[in-house]
């Protein structure tokens, strides 16, 4: 069976509108996702606010109660019958998030197992088939077929496989051997 | 750079001697290490005492403070010159051990970054050159090369490059390339 590793934030879960919407009601602003076309909300925040962006993440809360990515689950569902799942999360830059991400994960996609549960840093350190993830960069340092999840801020990237949505990872999968 | 993957309890962490530690405080027993080898605390441990065995590592304090294995700290940062180093702890069997064991891994590693902890589950996930573990199991899934650290439950498999202290794995590394 190959091996499929998904990344949580921006491809499984909503993280992008959970961060804006603390954003918005913070500093009284109306920022959507399309505002974020190619870039990242770090870099459209003013330095002044930077603190308190990272200290939403911090939050004991914001991980626990992230929304669904649609689809995520019926297609990740369909595909752990024929492919082995791993979840690969960047953890570790935000160690209060390891618990409600853990909390998060078992409440959402029961029928993977918390053993194919990966917190790590670096992704280069995954051995799998494919990875799903919406950073160009965890993609250029996995070693094997990199799929990119689009988001706002990687629109303008070209050089990977894309799906805009997991309908797409699903016909994207349909003709992979497994 | 080539790679090499540390485990965390009974490599880094002299977690039995902590586990024993609280077992035979709580049933006025007087277990060694030495009385478990060849086999786990488990296997040793009566059925009705069971429960308290696994309550002792879900309590919040017992991976914040696990006495270190000597030798561990010197000669990771030697090898952390030649080598890349990464941690790789099974944490998702506990999920309450994932925060101790990053604060752990702060205090007594902090040449180590946390980019390089990974908290997995089934170790075949991990892509790196070796992998120091005292979990047979661990080793048989690893790709790369499996270097046993002796642990009493391991003492007579056979099958593996065997370490039995720092020391040794310092000995090992020092004619391995780079």
């Amino acid at each position: 069976m190959r091996r499929i590793c998904v990344d949580m934030d921006e491809v499984m879960a909503d993280t992008l509108s959970e961060h804006l919407r603390r954003y918005n009601q913070e500093f009284d602003e109306s920022l959507t996702p399309e505002d974020l076309t190619g870039k990242g909300l770090w870099e459209m925040t003013p330095l002044d606010r930077q603190q308190q962006l990272r200290a939403f993440l911090d939050a004991e809360d914001f991980f626990e109660d992230l929304p669904l990515m649609p689809g995520a689950q019926e297609v990740l569902k369909g595909l752990s019958e024929r492919f082995e799942i791993f979840i690969a999360t960047q953890a570790m830059s935000v160690p209060n998030s390891l618990g409600p991400k853990y909390r998060w994960l078992q409440r959402h996609f029961p029928f993977i197992p918390p053993t194919n549960y990966v917190f790590c840093g670096n992704k280069s350190i995954l051995r799998a088939d494919y990875l799903i993830d919406d950073l160009p960069r965890n993609l250029q340092r996995f070693e094997g077929h990199g799929v990119l999840y689009t988001a706002p801020h990687n629109k303008n990237v070209t050089g990977f496989t894309r799906v805009d949505d997991w309908q797409q990872v699903a016909r994207f999968f349909a003709t992979e051997r497994d």
